[in-house]
């Protein structure tokens, strides 16, 4: 909280404030008209793509275009340099002042920010909780196979093939060829989990190749930005990236199914509300945050803290109780993403969008094949949905506008080809959705207990029904 | 997010936020520490007090207050000048460097005290849910009586006690007297709720009288601070916020009753994930906002939002879901008041709190009698607890603090009655819960259905069971 600005008469601060302190009334202001459209955007985006046959998060993503930078800017941050008509309108409504506006804004900013991050690590949890670790352990090595095959041929056909037909150097073409490499899994996931494949053997092939890729892509773009800055690669601290990577998945897994005996202990003892589930969630924000401090990302530390979850007896009864709190935090992850698509890098009347978006076209066509094409390199005997599984790591998603970012900011990056990118990154991420949901055939996959979250919800409410019947 | 600082090697810079932009990643770990110490320390407190049969919200005060700048100083806020040793951890596991720590500090704090503040927008759009509004109107006049007397006793002894025993000056004493007035709907509203006490008529005159008193601690606010400031009471302003409470309150809730059917349909007929919850949830941050903005606060919005729908079928389906939800974010709130709470001011060892000391045990004395004796004022043929009713009205909580808070920056208290009202606030937030459970006689009343949660959570299951079952 900030200190009372002095020339400020006291009675109307006092008015307009109380019982806050000063600032604090219109950040939080600013922070519930946010989720106020956020909230409003995603129901209104998912529900027209529930009823047009397209999955809901598309939906939300679209919503968020339509509230966010590019057209209504509702909801937008302070980096885009544009300003927020939600700020005007606590000007008219709170009285907010012109000099307190760029402060209130940055700190609403946060807030939205930090809940959006949240949104991801409880999705990341709530994907964990589903998965079956076995399968994903029997999947691994196939998962392994698609990850790599759908890091190395997008990023080097896009880096040669931009310095062969482009004439580009070979920094800022690497930089594109990485930026190709990364797969967005929480767009993957969520729509493997609105169709109900997230527990087929394609879903948890998918999913795994996913994280895998996410690893992959900090190790990247770890190489090309210390390409782009000092033209060398210090192999030690790659090495100490992937050993930490190999070293916490592994490690996680294997310490919690070590211990989760004794959480599930823990949670039976516990007599005041919220027993299992701030347990639970206390477990993957610890190891969230034990997975960004390691430089790797969050959402792989909540991953792991699901997976561990989701082996023990409470899986059922925590997935009931995640899944209110995921319908409200998750929509703010997926509308800030569209909200933050800038969709003017695609008006052709600019000259530098039309050679970027002739980069671009380049870009997404190496970037759908080159991950399509991963679907081949899947082995073993039992049929699989090799297409399904292609266009599932075809979305790149906010790890894709990070390499934009950070290319942007080293300099390497000209215009037209940060633009490239971030074409290439919108279109693979409103692509994906409906492509995953042709390639799967639409339908729910016969006999599959998972494939329906509200019948999902019932048979868990059942469960539980029956434990607490037990209990008492 | 804030701009890359140009001195950071852009490597290590890239290991150690990607992907996510500088700041945002500290930012976002700071709250994911933070909110790990939150929940461990309610946890560890609430579970202790459940066992010794106390209030388990009393446990998450005193977490609070270990955790917080009393104590630990884990979770500080920049205004109390603190240290925080969470920084510190940030500093060394995650490289936040000095320069920064000051930035990464107040927007972590700054997102603390919103999800804090979400987390009592939240507890009272459940005890809203949990309310029954035809027995709220029906005890309206008796806690309209318990409400005025509770405010106008404690003023006028607190007021003239001091300037009579203490030779204190008006403008102080009146200070001192109004912030004997409010009371913490939070807590007591917990306590109820805790106890099973809710929806009996004590409860319900408590949480009518609690959220009048916040209405009439507001006015008084005003008031107190207007004189403060210039010797003289603007009446139109008065006016205009009694006013706009009462038609924001009446109205709310009628226009609430008229348009809920069509919220409900509209619940029927969204297809996606969330479809009762999420705008149920838009409605609570709407009318909070609406609240907030015509000067009273978001706590009688969703209050009020908590009303409508506890009127239509879907109370109980929204319940359940709004239980999980609740058990997340309302123990931020709770550590929150408790971190905040500064307990040198009881440390006699300094002159001036010896001073305060002695006034804070005649405030706390006025303060408690005060607001007991309203329970005399309850009229009525049917027997009611009177001495729960007046205990339920004790605890100040934060809205206590915001008096002194203001009080402070107006220059008009001196540095012993700053403490003296802070020592007072911090007793009866303490001592209110578990008081008001030797009130009720510790047990649950008879044939009370709302009055075990648990069993509660199970009653609605099969109701929600049922209602799934006959959808599908």
């Amino acid at each position: 909280m900030l200190v009372l600005p002095s020339s400020t008469p006291l009675l109307s601060t006092a008015l307009e404030t109380a019982p806050l302190a000063p600032d604090g009334t219109l950040v939080l202001l600013g922070v519930l008209l946010t989720l106020a459209v956020i909230y409003l955007a995603s129901k209104v985006g998912g529900e027209i793509c529930a009823r047009i046959n397209l999955p809901p998060v598309l939906g939300e993503l679209v919503g968020g275009v339509l509230v966010g930078v590019s057209v209504l800017h509702l909801v937008v941050f302070p980096d885009s340099g544009q300003p927020s008509l939600l700020l005007d309108l606590l000007g008219q409504t709170a009285g907010l002042s012109p000099e307190m506006a760029p402060a209130v804004f940055a700190a609403q900013s946060e807030v939205i920010n930090v809940l959006s991050e949240i949104g991801v690590i409880i999705l990341l949890f709530e994907i964990g909780l589903e998965s079956d670790l076995n399968e994903l352990i029997r999947v691994g090595p196939q998962a392994a196979v698609v990850a790599c095959v759908g890091v190395a041929v997008p990023f080097a056909a896009g880096t040669l093939g931009l310095m062969a037909l482009f004439q580009m150097a070979a920094i800022p073409a690497i930089f594109a060829g990485a930026a190709l490499t990364a797969t967005s899994i929480g767009i993957t996931a969520k729509v493997l989990s609105e169709l109900g494949r997230l527990n087929t053997r394609e879903g948890q092939i998918i999913v795994g190749a996913a994280i895998l890729d996410d690893i992959l892509g900090i190790i990247v773009l770890a190489v090309v930005t210390a390409l782009a800055k000092t033209g060398e690669v210090r192999l030690d601290t790659i090495g100490i990236l992937i050993a930490a990577a190999a070293t916490f998945l592994v490690g996680a897994i294997l310490l919690g199914r070590l211990l989760s005996p004794f959480l599930v202990q823990l949670m039976d003892r516990l007599k005041t509300r919220g027993n299992i589930l701030v347990p639970a969630v206390l477990l993957a924000l610890v190891m969230g945050y034990v997975g960004q401090v390691i430089h790797l990302e969050a959402i792989l530390g909540s991953f792991a803290a699901g997976i561990i979850l989701g082996e023990t007896d409470k899986r059922e009864e925590l997935f009931n109780q995640i899944t209110p709190l995921a319908d409200l935090v998750v929509p703010i992850f997926f509308v800030c993403v569209g909200a933050q698509t800038d969709l003017s890098v695609l008006n052709p009347a600019n000259p530098t969008n039309r050679e970027g978006l002739i980069i671009a076209l380049f870009l997404l066509t190496v970037g759908i094949l080159g991950k399509v094409i991963t679907g081949l390199a899947v082995f073993g005997q039992e049929p699989v949905n090799r297409l399904a599984i292609g266009i599932g790591m075809i979305p790149r998603g906010e790890v894709g506008l990070v390499f934009a970012g950070v290319g942007s900011a080293s300099g390497a990056l000209s215009n037209a080809l940060n633009a490239a990118i971030i074409v290439m990154v919108i279109a693979t991420t409103f692509l994906a959705p409906p492509l995953l949901r042709v390639a799967f055939g639409g339908d729910r996959p016969p006999g599959n207990s998972t494939a329906n979250p509200p019948d999902d919800a019932a048979v868990a409410a059942v469960a539980n029904l029956t434990a607490a019947a037990e209990d008492s």
